[in-house]
């Protein structure tokens, strides 16, 4: 005898689901009213994302457990990526009447098991539950910025060190894993696939990149090229990857060889990419991988133009 | 010839969205970096939605622009329900590769229209943008309570007057119309499709619900009843409405009779419902419905018990 949300109504639903989230200071007043209440020291950042059933995920390959993970896990990367410490998650779900009570509960479990692990100080402030016919997953995340100012996309300057800090190509590795072999993919590539399931960003070296003055900063998510890209256009310079460095510092992975085209054309990497000023030291985890030149090309490896390439969500499939 | 989403890429669409969005002054960093942000002054509100096309909204009844004005309204009434006043809200949107990108349009253009009407200060500050087989709309909303302490659910005392602002009835009338005759019941009904498509929420009224006292308030969401026994199960006290006032006031709203089942039993009303101190005066577009009693039954009328009904999104279908 199995729960489903439609055999129990939202009320018993939330009874199940709630008590797998642990409070955080800065969230004075949880789930229950109309609003959850947050303490934010002055200014704060805010980022969305949504993960909906068989194209963001498929519950056939990822256990629930992880699918709650990566939601917090890649929320909580956009948060550091702005030079913000997380204190707050939200989570909408929706999803069909014969839904297990049972996932939405793995769900919840795994956000908040990402949370101890990286951001014990964040916490799930509150949520939504409605009715849909795939499983959709919309988070946002919060973040005070600690009377800091934001590190944005647009402040890399000739002459700074290009930095990169976690994982690359190992997801969408993962990813090609699951396609080709389904579930049983977690046999002979189980790494990769974890990259791509429940990844681990780095957020302790993101939340050291303000303390190391990095001038631009940015999560990886949709293939470091397209990405450095990305940063490159919105600071007004062209970014110049290095190959040899990038193949020296990622190109065996947890002995997973990843080849340069994976590393520069991958996707759903959710590290960090950060400029720094030059010959100064870069934060623990950030390995350098190229120099910020003046505006040219839209991206340079090896001093030579390459086109950005990676992921789009209405255009890669 | 027309613009799909699958035809013209994450990029092209957002371009084509954006400019429908105005800024506001607490929002210090629009979308395009990775998150937001967002000037607070403490502590501070956030409550997340999602609208589900098929479930929660069908495009053969609404325009976009309605679409994107319910979405704006509902939420800025859950921040305003709280004491806080509305300044930021985000938008994820989920949808198929045929979509139409003047659809989303359309949507942007309506939320932009509500903050411009009830709420000029709040704006859009971001989003996401991903792929679903429906459309999907999830918004977050923020609001700074400006020093003051939130207004929950949990404060009303016995005592306490109970006074109501909003409609009352009227979109459940309007959405039976539509189920009845689909798009034409605008013509004999448009005044309840009016409250169901683009409800109008007394956001004026709500926001001096602090400075006139109130011990308690909620967004009317689900229907009076169910939602004035939840307030009065979070106080540990029981509401006693008062049938002839709720008659009185709203038994005759813009010309349309509502009988008093329902005013009581219906849903989407987002009007607020809130306690004030006995014998002193209620805001403007409050009305007093009834009294705080001691704890009893979930809920009384006339003194009389009743059972509350109402709206759950997994058995009201």
């Amino acid at each position: 005898m199995t729960d489903t949300v439609g055999a129990l109504g939202e009320a018993a639903v939330l009874a199940r689901i709630l008590p797998h989230f642990r409070g955080g200071s800065a969230v004075t007043l949880g789930p229950g009213d109309d609003c959850a209440v947050v303490e934010f020291s002055g200014a704060s950042v805010v980022t969305a994302d949504t993960m909906i059933e068989g194209h963001d995920f498929r519950l056939d390959w990822t256990q629930p457990e992880e699918l709650g993970w990566k939601l917090a896990m890649t929320n909580l990367s956009d948060v550091v990526a702005m030079g913000a410490v997380p204190v707050a998650l939200t989570i909408a779900l929706a999803c069909p009447d014969d839904t297990e009570v049972s996932l939405l509960e793995g769900i919840a479990q795994g956000m908040q098991n990402a949370l101890d692990l990286v951001a014990p100080g964040c916490a799930v402030a509150g949520g939504d539950l409605a009715h849909a016919s795939e499983l959709v997953c919309a988070v946002t995340a919060l973040g005070d910025l600690r009377g800091e100012a934001p590190v944005k996309r647009s402040g890399a300057r000739v002459g700074d060190q290009v930095a990169y800090a976690g994982e690359l190509g190992l997801s969408t590795l993962g990813l090609a894993a699951l396609f080709a072999h389904g579930p049983e993919a977690r046999e002979f590539a189980p790494r990769e696939v974890r990259a791509q399931l429940a990844p681990v960003t780095p957020i302790a070296s993101g939340l050291q990149a303000g303390a190391f003055h990095a001038t631009a900063m940015m999560d990886v998510s949709d293939g470091l090229s397209l990405d450095a890209a990305r940063l490159g256009r919105a600071s007004g310079v062209t970014i110049d990857l290095d190959g040899a460095a990038l193949t020296r510092h990622f190109g065996v992975q947890d002995g997973v060889v990843v080849s340069l085209r994976a590393l520069l054309h991958s996707g759903e990497d959710h590290g960090f990419l950060a400029t720094f000023p030059k010959e100064q030291p870069v934060p623990p985890g950030f390995c350098p991988i190229g120099t910020v030149r003046e505006r040219g090309e839209a991206l340079l490896v090896n001093g030579e133009p390459v086109q950005p390439a990676g992921w789009d969500p209405f255009q890669n499939r």
